[in-house]
C-alpha cells in the first residue's frame, strides 16, 4: 500500500528492441546516469551524438524496458566483447531511470540478456567494468549468477570519491568445450 | 658464439613511432601472428584494412622497432582502455616477428610503453586478454611489473586447445589518489 498505483511493485516491465522513435526518451535516462560518474566511465559530458554512437550504433542490439503504455524506464546494449576468437562472450549495459529506481527493472533486463544472448550464440557474459563502490549492482549481479572475477586497483575516477576500484564480473551461459 | 652474428643479443632495438610508410613491413607480422590464433582475439583471417583499422587507425600511437638500418622486428600500440572516467588507464598491445622471437625486443616494447604511458598522462597499464596458454607471455609481464588481476573462464577460442581462460594483467605506473 506504500507504492503509489501507477508503478506497483510485480508489474513485470516489457522488455522489446529500441526503436529511433525511442531516442528522445532514452537519452535523458543515460545522461542522468553518465552525469552522475559513479557507475560508467562515459564521459559526465557526453555529448547525444556520442551516447547514441556508444548506447545505439556499436552494440549489436539495444533493448527498453517500459510498463504497458507506460514511459521507458530503463534501457539495455548487448554486443560482443572482443573480436573474433573471443567473441563468443558477450557484453551489456543496463541503465533504469532514477525515478524507476527499486523496481526490479535492471534484474529484468539482466535476465533478458541472458536469454538475447544464449539466443545470439553468446557463450558467456563480461561486464568489464563494475565500479567497485556500486554495491547495490555488484549484489544484484551475484544474485543473477555473475562472479568477481577480477579487480582492477584505481581504475574508475569517481566524480565524489576519486580513484576507486573496477570489478571485473562474469557468468558462463553455455557450458562445454565445444 | 651460439646466435647468428647479424642478430646478436644485447643489440637494444631502435624504437620509433610507426609511420606509414612501415605498413608493407608491420602488416606481414601482424598477419602471422593474428593468422596463429593462440594470442589475440583478432580474427585469423582480419583483412589488411580490419588490421590497419584496431593496429593503426584507432590507437592513440603506434611504434616499431627495429635494429638500426634493419628490417621492422616488432610493433606496438597504446590507446586508452575505457573513455571517459577510466580513460587515465591505458591498453597496450605487442607483436613480435616470428623470426626476431627471443631476442627480448618484447619486453623492449613492453618497457619502452610504460615510459610513453606516462609522458601521455596514463596512470595505470592494462592486459585485458592475456591468453592463458601463453605462459612466456605471462612471466614476461610478471617480470616486468604486472600482475594477474583476473581470470576469464574459456574466453579465447584457441586455434588449436580450443576454448581456454584469459587473465587480465595490470599495473599501477603512478601511485595516489589524485
Amino acid at each position: 500500500m506504500s507504492r503509489p498505483a501507477q508503478s506497483p511493485a510485480g508489474v513485470a516491465p516489457e522488455i522489446r528492441e529500441y526503436r529511433e522513435s525511442d531516442w528522445p526518451e532514452v537519452l535523458p535516462i543515460l545522461e542522468e546516469a553518465f552525469r552522475a560518474g559513479d557507475t560508467y566511465a562515459f564521459s559526465p559530458h557526453s555529448t547525444a551524438e556520442e551516447i547514441h554512437r556508444v548506447w545505439i550504433e556499436a552494440p549489436a542490439r539495444t533493448f527498453v524496458a517500459r510498463e504497458p503504455d507506460g514511459p521507458v524506464q530503463g534501457t539495455y546494449f548487448i554486443k560482443a566483447n572482443q573480436p573474433g576468437l573471443g567473441a563468443h562472450v558477450c557484453n551489456c549495459g543496463y541503465v533504469t531511470a532514477q525515478r524507476a529506481q527499486g523496481r526490479g527493472i535492471a534484474a529484468r533486463m539482466c535476465e533478458h540478456s541472458q536469454e538475447q544472448a544464449v539466443a545470439l550464440g553468446f557463450r558467456a557474459m563480461q561486464f568489464n567494468f563494475v565500479v567497485a563502490t556500486n554495491t547495490r549492482a555488484i549484489r544484484l549481479w551475484e544474485r543473477l549468477g555473475f562472479s568477481v572475477v577480477g579487480r582492477l586497483p584505481g581504475a574508475f575516477n569517481h566524480q565524489t570519491l576519486g580513484y576507486v576500484d573496477a570489478l571485473v564480473m562474469f557468468k558462463t551461459l553455455v557450458e562445454g568445450n565445444r
